[in-house]
């Protein structure tokens, strides 16, 4: 759990310099920017614990987590021209951390004797519900309604984590192969422009 | 109570209706509609487990809802244009639907010991959260803040609900009292265009 | 305790007013006001209490709060144009309300034994969290973002309140204190119209 737990950490970090970089479109000031990188980077972990019932939540009973977020501010308001220039790096990191936070999601649900459909949930709300919290607050539609197969990465992401845990894989390479498996699908997404069909009247 | 669990499943599935038709309005893509149908299913019954400490939360350890959620998406993909048609046919249902919630909200909390009057606004709460989260997620101010007499049907339910089990009558004529009062409030309301007042400077 | 009880239900009282003031503004009727009244009185509080993992939350096992928010929106609808006339009063209550809310927060993680860094951000959330909610229903970015040194007063205030508590003072001086410092830093901010960095590229 080392290799995950250091993981969940740089996801937490990538989470918080996304959610600042969308304060900062919005021209939030440093405390708006602060608190909407903040809410990015723990709210789909908050929710899961809370729905879970995992109390106190994860982020309140290690310091860690706020040091972490302080510097993904600190370094987007110090660096932000550069960061900007980094979208190939701040994407794959971004992806490395959904499927890290999918993969702990599942974890910890099934760990409690959850369904395991219910755990892919649980897992896809830890990746997916701060981007929707970030995007409620800076008052858009979520993102992740609209664009990109960015859950559905998630989803498939989750069910192979299942099967294979299920069929008895090692668990840290099949953290490895489902954090693999959900970086190719969103890279080939993108590439092919590959997007959901619409519900349309 | 299997009566009770049985309309419980009712109403989860005509809110993921609502809830996908609405986030069909928006052209949110299929995950983006399955998201908000289960948003709008489940939101009002999360946030009344976790206010009252209920752990973990309904949905999250029976199937059954997960089912009939995607169930309820599925029929709204499928049937689409039919299920437009069917305007008062789904009205009843919603009614139905809001008037199960506001008695399980009851229930659960004063089986909890908590106060009368609080037990009816954690039924209001079962009841209305989810469509308010799922207008908050979809960027509306939520219906129930500016249209129709909904939320206060389900007060005024609430309010009889207490009362005749303050008086000792039996637990499921109770219910159905109960729930036929609501759908008749609701009715009346849209008939003569009852709405409440507005607070104007 | 209970001076800090009864500036509890003062400060839920006031942030009721604003809730329900900021409803008026949106045309929202009787139900929507009292609920988002309702909403800004007991949101941060409610989110404190979910995060700690302390059930049920304050409100739900204390009927005195349901009542100075009942009272809080009756208030507001009768006498609304003279409360628009009460500015300064308004605000010094607000600051009162917000202050108060900042130290319960931050003692009671302090008493659940989380680090003093993360009961400040516990604090915060108990004071701003009800008034982003409000702002998020009310389809507005959340005020906080974007005006008056409003958060940072509470960061400082908390700051303050730790230090002094690590130093030993006695917690009623140290509550009068933390309050006084968190109303003077909001008065010279407005005066001097200092505000915060905005992130821009």
């Amino acid at each position: 759990m080392t290799i995950l737990y250091e993981l969940d950490l740089l996801g937490t970090l990538v989470f918080t310099i996304s959610g600042t970089l969308s304060a900062a479109n919005k021209k939030l000031d440093l405390f708006g920017a602060y608190f909407t990188g903040f809410i990015t980077a723990i709210g789909g972990g908050t929710l899961r614990d809370v729905i879970l019932g995992n109390f106190p939540v994860g982020w309140i009973s290690d310091i860690n987590y706020l040091i972490v977020i302080s510097t993904g501010v600190a370094l987007t308001f110090l660096f932000k021209r550069y960061i900007m220039t980094l979208k190939r790096t701040l994407f794959l990191f971004d992806t490395i951390g959904i499927g890290v936070f999918t993969i702990i999601g599942i974890e910890k649900s099934l760990s409690m004797g959850i369904h395991p459909f219910l755990s892919i949930i649980m897992g896809l709300f830890s990746a997916v519900m701060g981007g929707v919290i970030r995007d409620t607050l800076c008052n858009d539609i979520p993102l992740i309604f609209r664009k990109e197969i960015y859950a559905t990465a998630c989803l498939v992401g989750g069910v192979l984590f299942i099967t294979l845990n299920f069929l008895g894989v090692e668990p840290s390479l099949n953290q490895f192969i489902t954090i693999a498996c959900i970086i190719i699908i969103r890279i080939i997404c993108i590439r092919f422009k590959v997007s959901l069909p619409v519900l349309k009247y």
